[in-house]
């Protein structure tokens, strides 16, 4: 595995940034939040897609100088159009502007809509965490899913997050997509020749299986829950989109270097004027207590909560350098 | 099949709460609620759990003369306190709340500790889209599930209502809990010895089975996409128990008829400031209808939106009578 320090993978984020021409601070700022994604061992979302993101900066779909205005406004709530922008950098914008209306209101939210891939949602999450702020938030994507019952691609795998902050600083990061598994993870299942842990799709025949070519030649992937999950990114989309008059799942090319104009909400809620911080963090350390007493059914791996794992993988990767694909790292260093 | 007028049901439930002790205008409106909960097809959540909320009553872990009290109050946000009182009086209140705070600031927010069970869910959702409102409900439970690698329960399988308005009526209400399959569900599929439709849970071996006998006896259900289910059960339980500062899931009495002391959390989004309802028709339409016009896996079996079939259902029931338990319904009407 190479490994290479987090400054240098900055650096190198940061030039290749620059190098599609984005001004110096965007450009830093997008670099920062793609290196701490891969920091924090996310890989499939952070340097991994920078090939994507380039080639979509490239072919048009996304306009680098772009940034988002505001263009609908009423107490708590905002409604911003993201100009195509870089795709992080509108998220940032969006999940500040909502952890803002929530320090002042108590509750803030974003409907961001015309933007580009966020790459890690966990990201935003991370960030109302770290303010103290509670936060609810989703993306839209490309059909890549068939609705419950159905055969052909409808629903897309709409990423949520949900961030609960902690005192400590571990916070719990839940960053989830509605799909059972991601054609990545198929994709390397099936290269691996592996079964999947569980059901993850259908084959061509319509049944049920753990067999991940088999799913990848159907299309069929499931949705999490089977018919609940279905539902719930039906809902996710219907929710961005019509807040944020961005395109909804149905709408998107089915190309993915076009998938562009997106829709996405941002919900944070800041606890502190109806609690306080000692409660907060009593209700959550006895919760978290009880998640770690449950008895496991493998002895060795003890239950986590969501995010569990990130701060442990950030400490090593920091420590030991951030792991990182040495084809897209040879690229990125030699043409930057 | 028995079958009884709607104002026939209405009128015994509301003798029955009258015959509990509650003052006349709460006893009409819990009556209500349940009585059109039974209308809507949510047959489990409506009359059927009238007995248990009476014997709720009578073990005195439900006070009837408790309404919900404002504890702390910022700017769309809010916290109240259910006094232990009747769980559907409480959440009303608090979605009636929450959907005034949003018209006021946009969002609203309101979070419920201490109360008791909210029978149907979605009847917060569909208040919420009544009023032409968005909104994201959810409450915990007692521990009935095994987080993801745990063979203990320790989750709660926590009903999650999201409600998206639309302007003709046909709101979609998502309306689930976190398990795959209830308890309830699983003892039908057992007692008719019929396998369930995909795998709802773990044997006593530990493998995962369709056999509802096996879950019963193991008590391993699963929640909904096996890890995803169960970290999205316990950042509710967190989110719900930190902002309300009510119970969380780790601490109600295992005993069904003890489960008292509930968190819950009400937001809504009032969309009108910034959007227009031709723009929020036209979008909703579009996704109704791509989904609809998706290929079926079944060709009699068109794909459906969550709540699609409660429109259906009510019309049929309101025309041929409401279906009662003929057991449950002589003894409501004998009794009071």
């Amino acid at each position: 595995m190479l490994r290479v320090p987090y400054n240098d993978l900055y650096e190198a984020l940061h030039r290749a940034m620059l190098g599609l021409g984005l001004r110096e601070d965007r450009g830093a700022l997008s670099a920062r939040l793609i290196a701490e994604t891969t920091r924090d061992g996310v890989y499939t979302h952070g340097l991994n897609r920078f090939p994507r993101l380039e080639a979509m900066v490239l072919n048009g779909s996304i306009d680098i100088h772009a940034e988002p205005t505001l263009t609908a406004s009423f107490g708590s709530i905002e409604r911003w159009n993201g100009n195509r922008g870089i795709g992080n950098l509108n998220a940032y914008v969006a999940i500040n502007r909502a952890i803002t209306l929530a320090k002042q209101n108590g509750i803030g939210g974003v409907a961001l809509g015309n933007t580009n891939h966020w790459m890690r949602g966990g990201t935003y999450g991370w960030l109302a965490a770290e303010a103290g702020l509670f936060a609810i938030c989703w993306s839209n994507t490309l059909a890549n899913l068939p609705a419950w019952g159905a055969t052909t691609p409808t629903l897309g795998n709409n990423p949520l997050v949900i961030a609960i902050p902690r005192v400590s600083g571990e916070h719990v990061i839940l960053d989830m997509a509605m799909s059972q598994f991601s054609y990545g993870t198929l994709a390397s299942y099936a290269k691996r020749n592996e079964p999947l842990p569980v059901d993850g799709g259908f084959d061509t025949a319509g049944n049920l299986t753990r067999d991940a070519a088999a799913i990848e030649a159907s299309q069929r992937a499931l949705p999490i829950g089977y018919w609940k999950g279905s539902g719930l990114a039906l809902v996710l989309d219907m929710m961005a989109t019509m807040l944020s008059g961005g395109l909804a799942t149905h709408q998107f090319s089915p190309d993915p270097l076009r998938e562009t104009g997106q829709s996405q909400l941002f919900l944070t809620i800041d606890p502190t004027n109806i609690t306080s911080a000692a409660e907060l963090t009593h209700i959550a350390d006895a919760i978290i207590d009880d998640l770690h007493r449950a008895t496991p059914a493998d002895p060795t791996k003890p239950t986590r909560y969501p995010g569990e794992q990130t701060i442990q993988l950030r400490e090593e990767n920091l420590r030991l350098g951030i792991p990182v694909d040495p084809e897209i790292w040879q690229k990125i260093t030699s043409k930057h």
